[in-house]
């Protein structure tokens, strides 16, 4: 008979115990209908991913280890595989823990433990070391967590030596642009690889920098996609696997090399822990031989091919999951007329919805006409409400109160600071007054290079674009503009005069900074490569204009220690993923 | 023969090779006329400790490896052995480099990584697995580095076993209140465990938000202290150790109960890695028998035994390294008549002089005149320079701007905010003009619950007192105060009267917040000791007024990320130590 599986695409709240286990016991009422033989839910989904140092807080464990015996006690009917944090006699694992006949029949410990990029899973966790199968009737099940099956042999060749037939690995995998690509073939040959069903259950939603894209997959050991869930959404699958292992991979042969079409997966970075691990079986007892209903047919869903359409989709779940996680219902953003803001505010609209999106302009002596005009007509294409503040007033009084004290040096950079200031203080009033939560618009090329000013328009909850180079903020709201057809939101001025901070008269970005194609290939090679200057030379570009990024980027460190969080969608995300010193003289190269 | 053992207690910083490569010289040639068998140097001290991602870039490495040349190179007639990063075949190790002949001889590969609290080195080291012991004519040298010999047993005991003599660690430990005392217990107890004579080498010297506090260690077997470095101040301490090896702690027999007198260290949360350990034994030749020079005669340094002195010494080294290693020399600090902008301000006039500290007092509607009077006479008794700013104008201006949109709303918690941001921005102002550091002067209490203001009170580049407590901040300045005899630099009106943020008429902080007492006792709970609100209340608190303060923690955490850098000096401190997660909705206790 087949094995039932369903999987339970959530998105829990870090913290929320109660909302968490709320949201697990609505998908284990509306899979029961359906008798799954197992439902399981993604890595720490009781918890949330990643709780981070809560996970320090003796009675947060507690309460999750209360939680867990809840859930159990409530269910003795469904057998449920839940990632939880849960105590050991020596500390804290990353568990998938089974609930099964009303109790934590068993839990399968993380073997494979990432810490690097934005993974702290060693700072938490210790690593456990048994590779766990569970028989049930004749099935032979394989349960691992996450970075278990990025490692090349590790876990999964403990357990299909072991002549697993359906390995379940759940997971909470954050996104970056092509992650998904990424994964997809990564689970296509392990399935291969290890001659086994390979069933994928990703989190989905957003936590702090991290957006977690869902879409779980199934894959036969030949290849083929069995099932497919909805990327950056809720989901619920449920399928019968009845496929048995694949002879042709047994592991006692040699290795064959992978046949066409499948991608061998890099694993640089991956840690090798195969001396330390050792396997376990579990019978869980006979499956229930009652034909379960039938289910409804569900053809797997099509992946989101474009690079934009994918970024599109993170920004929007990671804006919204920030805001309503946090307990914010509406939010405001300055709008200047240029593209950062445009493209904030579109986002923030799709996520949120129109109604709960309030633009304001605030003008000062250097704003273009041309500048309100275009923020205007956004606010007008997206029905969003739209006041303006002109700064003149407070701008006079800053300059005559810092004439005693300042002269003539209150002028240039600390003027143009000063703009910047006011905007960002009008701004968190309205936060203040009206309990919006201000959304920022700076994007990952000025964070870079510290074109940006603290406390100014760096000012506020959260930076929806920080990770986004503007280059690619150009592309994406071309994409928009092009998405529905029509004209699109964003006014096409809007897209197509020089970028400008208007903070002095007939200022252009291009007057500072490098013309943005060649400053975005030089932040990337340096930022997600850490590549050399010679490299950089070597393929065409000025030594001292390398140089001089270089040393911006590494100088403005102490500027972005104080930036809002933001969305994290490339390999290297500022924040807890790139964690530079603030004191650092480094300038070699 | 003895063995004669230089000390270079050195204060590097991160990224800074060639400035790092004099320094380290400089030693060198002040050990030289008295010829020392060997000469070391603080862990990473060639790289500057903790590197954090730098040690990613694989440039930074290379210039690493070539100055590690070019030292040796330079200098054959030493035996060094420094701390630095260094390649192996399957990545980076934190290593001690032997240095002898000219050439990198040898590499000690650190064994225990700390992973925990301020310490990412799992991300970024591999683990060494060989416990070096080197033969130096009848002497037998072990090395290890830093969290080594905090391990219970580990690689300084597989280096006993193995007959060493003399025991040489190579640390940056970072500082916290208490961390002296423990410290020295956990030499002389290993001293005596291993019957080694223990020899400690710390690193001194601020780095972003640590602090390394110097006072290398020397121990002979029967806890007799040897040499004790300078504490908060670079040092070479040369000594010559001529006790082998105490028979009375042979490991081969049953270990000992500790003597009266000895503490044994606490061990939770140290590594256990016994089993993949394995002797490495390195014969360096011959000892110098030509006798060498005398050594002047010089007594261990007195240990700092109060509190308050040993988190004085911390911040003001702590403050003078983050303006000097950032390239700047003067500061500016808002002088509000308090408490904490008093307390800020006599340290930086300590660590860097009256002359490049720049005090601003700017009054608003609410601000009293005792206030502006203590400021005026702190900055009199400090001798720096003090401007004044009225806030008012640019208050008007604000509230006429937001009437439009903000009416009534635009009054309370917004306008308050207002004046705190307009300081904020007129700090800024004098920086972006003047080059200055601006200086914030909120304490932990604060920072803990929120009382503060983003881009208002929160702003500028570095926060002093950020981890000290408001109590503690009434006891420094007190300490302070009596320091010199006479009295004092504070007016007794600033440390008398009740605190105040004086943004709306006849406020004080005991209006929003309990007692300081009262909060700081549920803030060390919750922070430094992650205890269960049960605890609290079985010990006499009230459980609603626990619930609200652990609930204001957690809800703050917003702020906090954007909060400038500032010295760790307790066991927990907010930053990269305490690393909680700002969507999170756990508020159970």
């Amino acid at each position: 008979m087949a094995l039932r599986i369903a999987l339970a695409q959530i998105n829990p709240t870090v913290g929320d115990l109660d909302g968490n286990r709320r949201m697990i016991e609505a998908s284990l009422a509306e899979a029961r209908p359906f008798r799954p033989d197992l439902i399981a839910f993604p890595e720490l989904a009781l918890s949330g991913y990643p709780p981070e140092d809560l996970l320090h807080h003796p009675p947060f464990i507690r309460d999750v280890e209360e939680t867990l015996g809840r859930i159990a006690a409530d269910h003795p009917g469904d057998r449920i595989l839940l990632g939880a944090p849960i105590r050991g006699d020596d500390g804290l694992y990353n568990a998938a823990v089974l609930l099964q006949g009303g109790r934590a029949a068993h839990a399968y410990r993380k073997c494979t433990l990432p810490n690097y990029g934005v993974f702290d899973e060693k700072r938490h966790f210790r690593a456990g070391r048994l590779c766990t199968v569970y028989r049930l009737g004749r099935w032979r099940i394989a349960v691992n967590i996450c970075e278990d099956i990025w490692a090349p042999c590790g876990v999964p060749a403990v357990q299909a030596a072991a002549g697993a037939d359906v390995m379940l690995n759940i997971s909470s995998s954050p996104f970056h642009a092509g992650k998904g690509r990424e994964r997809e073939e990564l689970i296509r040959y392990r399935a291969w690889q290890h001659g086994v069903c390979l069933v994928y259950l990703n989190l989905v939603g957003g936590q702090d920098e991290l957006v977690f894209d869902g879409e779980s997959l199934v894959f036969a050991p030949d290849g083929e996609l069995l099932a497919r869930g909805l990327r950056f959404e809720t989901d619920l699958l449920i399928l019968d696997v009845d496929r048995p292992r694949s002879p042709a991979a047994d592991p006692s042969q040699a290795p064959a090399p992978p046949p066409d079409g499948f991608v061998q997966p890099r694993h640089e970075g991956i840690e090798e822990i195969e001396d330390e691990l050792r396997l376990e079986e579990i019978d869980l007892g006979p499956q229930d031989t009652n034909p379960p209903p039938p289910l409804p047919r569900r053809p797997p869903q099509h992946r989101i091919e474009t690079q934009e359409a994918e970024i599109y989709g993170a920004l929007c779940l990671g804006t919204r999951d920030y805001v309503r996680k946090n307990g914010f219902t509406d939010v405001v953003i300055g709008l200047s007329g240029g593209i950062d803001s445009a493209l904030t505010a579109v986002i923030a609209c799709d996520a949120l919805g129109a109604a709960s999106v309030h633009g304001l302009t605030m003008p000062g002596p250097y704003t273009s006409s041309t500048s309100l005009a275009g923020a205007r007509e956004l606010a007008g294409n997206l029905g969003i409400s739209l006041a303006s503040i002109p700064i003149d007033e407070a701008l006079a009084a800053y300059r005559a109160m810092l004439d005693s004290t300042l002269r003539e040096k209150r002028l240039g950079i600390t003027d143009e600071n000063l703009q910047a200031r006011i905007r960002g203080n009008l701004l968190m009033a309205h936060s203040n007054a009206l309990g919006w939560l201000v959304l920022t618009t700076g994007n990952k090329s000025e964070f870079a290079v510290g074109y940006c000013t603290l406390y100014g328009d760096m000012a506020g909850g959260f930076a929806v674009i920080k990770d986004v180079p503007k280059g690619l903020v150009y592309r994406l709201a071309r994409w928009r503009n092009g998405r529905d057809g029509g004209a699109g939101p964003i006014p096409g001025d809007t897209l197509e005069r020089p970028p400008s901070a208007e903070l002095r008269p007939d200022q252009e970005d291009s007057d500072t900074l490098p013309p943005y194609p060649v400053l975005d290939r030089i932040l990337e090679a340096r930022i997600e490569r850490e590549e050399p200057i010679e490299r950089l030379v070597g393929a065409g570009c000025d030594p001292a204009l390398i140089r001089k990024i270089y040393g911006w980027i590494d100088g403005n460190e102490y500027k972005r220690r104080q930036a809002p969080p933001g969305i994290k969608i490339t390999p290297r995300a500022f924040g807890r993923d790139r964690r530079y010193p603030i004191t650092n003289r480094y300038r070699g190269s």
